[in-house]
C-alpha cells in the first residue's frame, strides 16, 4: 500500500478517491499512530532496518517475545499505513518506516506526541472552547503545564525536554554573530531558563556580562550551570513573574534578548513583555527576539510540525498561546511601540532573528 | 499544503522528502486526528461547506462561538493537514474537508475513533504483548467488551452501535438469494443477536424457520424483534454461550448462517465454532458465512479500514481477534474438516459469503 503525502503544490485538488481515502486516514488516525509506535517500540522495525531484503514473518517470530496474532495483525496494519510492505510472504520497510525508525526528530515528535500529548488532546475542544489546557488535567491540577513541570511522571518530563531542546540547541553558535555585531555589554536574557545561552555568551566574548530574568526554580537551575562553567562572576540574576504586569524588568542591559519565550504567552501577554522590554532598554540599546514562525519555513514538513506543537500549546501547556505567523506577529511588535530594523530568517533552517528598537 | 495519499501502485518507493514528511505526519498522527475532529464538531468544515467559494476567518469568527486565537490555531493546523487552504486570506475546504464532514462512512469511523477507541488506543502496545484488551479499562473491568456493551457511556454506546451496523444493514439483501438458492426449511443462526437476519429471512420466504443461537440478553432483544415483525411463530430461540466447548449447537437445521461473527474470535475459537457447526448440520446441510475479508476488498481504503479495525479488537474487543485474510481464514475452515463449496465476493463491495459443507 503506497500512502504517499505531495509536498509540492503541483495539483492544487486531489482526485476524489485520494480524498476519500485521505479522509478515512484522518478519520482512523489514532489507529495510524499506535500501529507505528507499536512497530517501533516492539521492534519490528529495527528488525527490517536490520533486513533490508525482507524477512517472513515466522522469521520474525522467531526473534521476538509476541504471539503470532500479534505480530500478524501489526504488520496487516503496516502495511496498510504505508510503512511496511509484502510481496511474497515477506516484509520490507518502507522509506517511511525507516524515517520512523531512525530519523532523530521523527522520534522526538512520536515521543512527545505519545508521552505528553496523546491523552491530553482528548479534549482539545474543550480547550479551544474554553482557551484553557483542557488536556493537562490528565497530569495534575495546574493552571499551566510550567507550573506542573517538575512534578510529570520521569517519562512524560523526558519526552518533554528532549522536545524542548530539539529546537534550541543547534542555534545559539548562529544567533551568536548577530547578537555580538554591536558589541554589546550587558545582556538581558528574559526567560533564559537554565542559562545555556548566557553560559554561551560570556564563552563568545570574555568581558560580557548577563543578566538572567526568569522564575526562581529556573534561576537555581541556571545558577549551578553558571558555576559549573566557571562563569558565576559575569552571570547575574533578575527573579520575576513575567506576567506580572506590575514586575518590571532590569533597567541599564545595552541588549535585551528573548529566545523560543514568545510563543508561550498569548497575544495581550506578548505585548505586555514586548513593552516591559521596550521600558527596560537602555538609550540605543536592542531587542531581539528569536522564534519560529510559521510562514518562514523553507519546508513544508517544519511548518507542519510547528502548526502541530501549537494544538500542544492549547491542549496542554495554557490554552491561548501558539507558533505565530509572521505576519501577526509583527502586529505585536507595532502595537509594543518598538520597530524592527533587522530580520534574519532559516537560522538552522527553522528560527528566525528579530532586531527591534524602540518605534 | 497538499496531502495526498497515492492510493495506485505506481510509484514503489517514496521520494526521500515525502517519506520523511508522511513519517511526521504519522508521528504527529493525534494532533491531525483532533484538528480534523475539531474543525468538524465547531463547525468550521459545515461553515465552509455552506460557502465553497470561501470565507476570511473575520467572516467566520461572526459565526462562531469560539476566540480569535482559538479559531485560527485551528484553521492553520487544518490547512498543514491538507483539511483547507488559505489564498489571500480567503479560507476554502479541500476535497478531503469535504469527505471529513460530508461522507458517512468517514463520519462513522470518525465518531467510533474518538468516543470508542482513542483512549484505549494508547495501551495497544500492552495488549499486543498480552493479547487481552487493555484498552477497555477506560470504560470498566471487563474481560471482553461484549460482556459491557450495555454499561458502556449513552455516547460511547452509540458510536459502536452506528460503527457495528454500518458495516452489516445492507448486506442481507444481496446475501438471501444466496442462502435460499437451496430452498432451505430450516435454518440456525448463529450470533443472530438482534434477529435482523432471523426476521429478513422470514419475510423472504413464507415457509422457513430460523432458530437464533446467543447469548440470553441478546434472545430477548430478538424476540421483540420477531414479534414486533409479526414473525415470532416461526422464529426460535437457543440460548448458548458460544465460547463453551461442550455447549453444541441443535442439530437438525439444513442451513447455518454466520455473519459477521468470526471476526469477533481468536483462530482456536474460530476452529471450536466452525466444528460445533459441521457437528450440528444436517446429512445434506450447508454452511454460509458472511466475512470481510482485508484481502477481498476492490478498493484499498476499504482494506485500510479493515486493517485497522482490527486494532479494536486488540485493544478493546478482546485482545485476540481481528478481520481475518481469507487466506488465513481458509485454513481455519479446513481445520475444522470443513470445504468451501462457493465463493461469492464482493458483496456490496466489503464482503464475502462461503457455502461450506463437511469436508
Amino acid at each position: 500500500m503506497q500512502v504517499t503525502p505531495a509536498t509540492t503544490p503541483a495539483a492544487k485538488e486531489l482526485l476524489p478517491q485520494d480524498a476519500k481515502f485521505m479522509a478515512q486516514f484522518i478519520a482512523m488516525a489514532p489507529f495510524v499512530f499506535q500501529t507505528a509506535l507499536c512497530l517501533r517500540d516492539l521492534g519490528v522495525l529495527n528488525l527490517l532496518c536490520e533486513n533490508l531484503q525482507g524477512m517472513t514473518s515466522e522469521d520474525m517470530l522467531k526473534k521476538m517475545n509476541l504471539s503470532r496474532y500479534s505480530l500478524n495483525v501489526l504488520l496487516d496494519a503496516g502495511e496498510s499505513c504505508g510503512i511496511l510492505n509484502e510481496n511474497n510472504k515477506t516484509w520490507t520497510i518502507t522509506q517511511t518506516g525507516i524515517f520512523l525508525e531512525n530519523d532523530a526528530i521523527t522520534r522526538v515528535n512520536m515521543n512527545f506526541s505519545q508521552d505528553v500529548c496523546y491523552q491530553g488532546l482528548f479534549n482539545l475542544k474543550e480547550s479551544l472552547e474554553t482557551n484553557t489546557p483542557a488536556g493537562l488535567k490528565v497530569f495534575g491540577n495546574w493552571a499551566t503545564v510550567y507550573e506542573g513541570l517538575s512534578s510529570l511522571p520521569r517519562k512524560v518530563q523526558q519526552s518533554w525536554f528532549e522536545f524542548d531542546h530539539f529546537f534550541s540547541s543547534d542555534s545559539f553558535p548562529r544567533a551568536l554573530p548577530i547578537v555580538f555585531k554591536d558589541k554589546p555589554k550587558k545582556i538581558l536574557d528574559v526567560g533564559g531558563n537554565t542559562g545555556k545561552f548566557a553560559v554561551a555568551c560570556t564563552q563568545y566574548d570574555s568581558a560580557v556580562n548577563v543578566t538572567i530574568a526568569d522564575h526562581p526554580g529556573q534561576i537555581e537551575m541556571a545558577k549551578v550551570n553558571a558555576s559549573n562553567n566557571n562563569v558565576a562572576d559575569r552571570v547575574h540574576y533578575h527573579v520575576t513573574n513575567l506576567l506580572k504586569h506590575d514586575q518590571e524588568l532590569p533597567q541599564g542591559h545595552d541588549t535585551i534578548w528573548m529566545s523560543q519565550l514568545l510563543s508561550c504567552f498569548s497575544d495581550e501577554e506578548v505585548v505586555m513583555l514586548l513593552s516591559k522590554a521596550r521600558k527596560a532598554l537602555g538609550p540605543n540599546g536592542s531587542l531581539y527576539i528569536m522564534e519560529t514562525f510559521t510562514d518562514n519555513q523553507k519546508f513544508n514538513t517544519a511548518r507542519f510540525c510547528l502548526d502541530m506543537t501549537s494544538l500542544y500549546f492549547t491542549a496542554m501547556a495554557n490554552g491561548n498561546s501558539r507558533m505565530y505567523r509572521s505576519e501577526e506577529f509583527y502586529k505585536l511588535i507595532a502595537k509594543a511601540e518598538l520597530k524592527i530594523v533587522e530580520e534574519h530568517p532559516f537560522i538552522r533552517l527553522n528560527h528566525t532573528i528579530l532586531k527591534c528598537v524602540p518605534a
